[in-house]
């Protein structure tokens, strides 16, 4: 434990432990400049190597822009608990967050439908293989994207651990519990549609349970 | 279930629903223009009636700008579950989104006491009355900032139920499984420090536990 707070929410330039958080968080938040002022919207994303799969419906407004090139940062965050410390200043939250900042490159083609691919197997692992192709009307009013991570172009900040030990002095005399409380995102149980009641549970909803 | 996606999707204007939802997440994802580039960082958070209550540490260079009025977007995300649909176009994310749009004022004196105050309250419910009043100097490293929730100033998308039920056709024949795997924050068991681990589990930290 630091002795700090500004010691335990550190940066991170470990490639490993950006791709580690990327791949584990399903959607995050895009951020673009929209006649000056700040959009948002969250996506859902995956990694492809070296980038970022974004989508989106071909009917979004400032998500045409984004798909034109305008600069976007891109933010993804693991809540990982709450910090619970001998002083409010001194609680926190435990979390790992990404930003991503550049331009994204608007997919077409086969390159679209790998990513669309991609994306849905990361979402559902290998659901593509348990369910028809998409329709051209389908590829058609889908958006693919991607932002390409590269070196300088990503910051990663993650708070772990327990709360900050007491200076010394009246907080250490104080008999109040400290710790952490983890948190975490949990899946399940299933609930099937009325068609799938009798249906075997496929695959790739096993893969999430298990995630 | 709604025969498209896109019904489904549907924006709300239930101030009510965008309260539960900004009481029931803890974090959400600023975003402003700096420079002309946007410029996002995830921040806890706390509803205090018609406004968000924000803070940040002194030292964090982007946020002065916003402490000093520039337009913020804030973005707030439940994510709620996948729908798993009978092909891949028609599988999406259940979810809860909000984007409050506006500028922060910066508290000071009691206003900021109270609002930190809120804050650690709604992290840890009762934290401010197990532990001992913030410093002076703790006061002094930490900045308050309130933003405005007014009508228009927001929205709020909600994704939810089962899968789109699949169009008269071969996708009826389908025999795989459809229905949704909930997704949501669970928080435990709490990990005491060192110095913890024979006192009782405080009200604030069983509250958490409860939600």
């Amino acid at each position: 434990v630091d002795s700090l707070n500004r010691l335990a929410e550190r940066g991170r330039t470990d490639r490993a432990e950006l791709d580690a958080l990327l791949d584990e968080v399903p959607f995050g938040t895009l951020a673009t400049v929209d006649e000056g002022m700040p959009w948002v919207v969250p996506l859902l994303f995956a990694r492809d190597g070296d980038r970022l799969l974004l989508h989106g419906s071909t009917g979004a407004g400032a998500l045409r822009r984004v798909a034109d090139g305008a600069p976007v940062a891109f933010s993804v965050t693991a809540f990982d608990g709450l910090v619970v410390a001998h002083s409010t200043f001194d609680s926190s939250a435990n979390y790992r967050s990404a930003v991503l900042r550049g331009r994204c490159a608007r997919l077409r083609g086969d390159d679209q439908q790998a990513a669309l691919d991609l994306l849905s197997d990361r979402l559902l692992p290998g659901r593509t293989r348990e369910v028809r192709r998409p329709l051209p009307k389908e590829w058609a009013a889908t958006v693919a994207l991607a932002l390409p991570i590269e070196e300088g172009s990503w910051l990663l900040k993650v708070r772990t651990g327990g709360p900050t030990d007491p200076e010394e002095g009246p907080d250490r005399q104080h008999g109040v519990w400290r710790g952490v409380v983890p948190a975490r995102v949990a899946y399940g149980p299933p609930r099937p549609a009325a068609d799938s009641v009798d249906r075997p549970l496929p695959a790739s909803v096993r893969a999430v349970l298990d995630r």
